[in-house]
């Protein structure tokens, strides 16, 4: 087996962001990450401040959103930079992985 | 770039647990984690005993239901104790990570 | 609290593959891993030469699939052997983390 060391990096937005188009086309056309997986929450809720129903599960109109990329560190780096100039601090989460390769 | 040490929590639930709702007020009102998303699976199974159809596609039912949510060390730390004391051995998989920040 | 290593592994894949029906039989009667969970990605791209549509959000035919499972690494390894036979390079992460157990 060969290992190749990855960052793998998750993105936590909201449907109604007008961020996600963006940021899909940036690591598409950009970034030229190895591949891409968009998921949709059910529910969920965001850091201080922020009201939900007692059942947290009335949130239908802006659903959680998780990007998800992962690739070798070099190219990871300068893509976690950029998205520090783009997405709010706290929603870019990244941590080293293994790949087969 | 700043750089945060989080812990990134995943807890593997069941739709028809009554664990859910439990859960989810727990985190929003108790804990104040960051944010919390919650995923649902398409099918899944669980540890040893289970029998499922040989297609595994069949369990609309009871979907597999995934909490996650992250945030630092000491935030995190007794928030797993405490959540030791409610889901049952080996549903809480946790691991360092990063956040900007 | 009982702390037990583990090596958590997503398995990037599209649901017009014939290979998930295969690999949750795999995992289920072979492997006998604690426990899957198949996620469906909202959207996505892969790696290198696809092209899409420059919204990204037409792929509704072949969306992304997720299939995620962890165990013990003396469990782990000898089933990221065997999906290195099944499945193209760069499709398998995995990472080590801790479960409650």
């Amino acid at each position: 087996m060969n290992e190749t060391e990855v960052i793998v990096v998750r993105i936590y937005l909201h449907e109604a962001k007008a961020h996600l188009a963006e940021l899909l086309q940036y690591l598409h056309d950009e970034s030229k990450v190895r591949g891409v997986t968009v998921f949709r929450g059910i529910t969920g809720f965001g850091s201080s401040g922020e009201i939900h129903s007692s059942t947290l599960m009335d949130m239908s109109l802006d659903l959680p959103v998780v990007v998800e990329f992962f690739d070798v560190p070099a190219k990871i780096k300068p893509i976690i930079e950029h998205l520090n100039t783009k997405i709010k601090p706290g929603h870019v989460v990244y941590w080293p992985a293994h790949i087969n390769d």
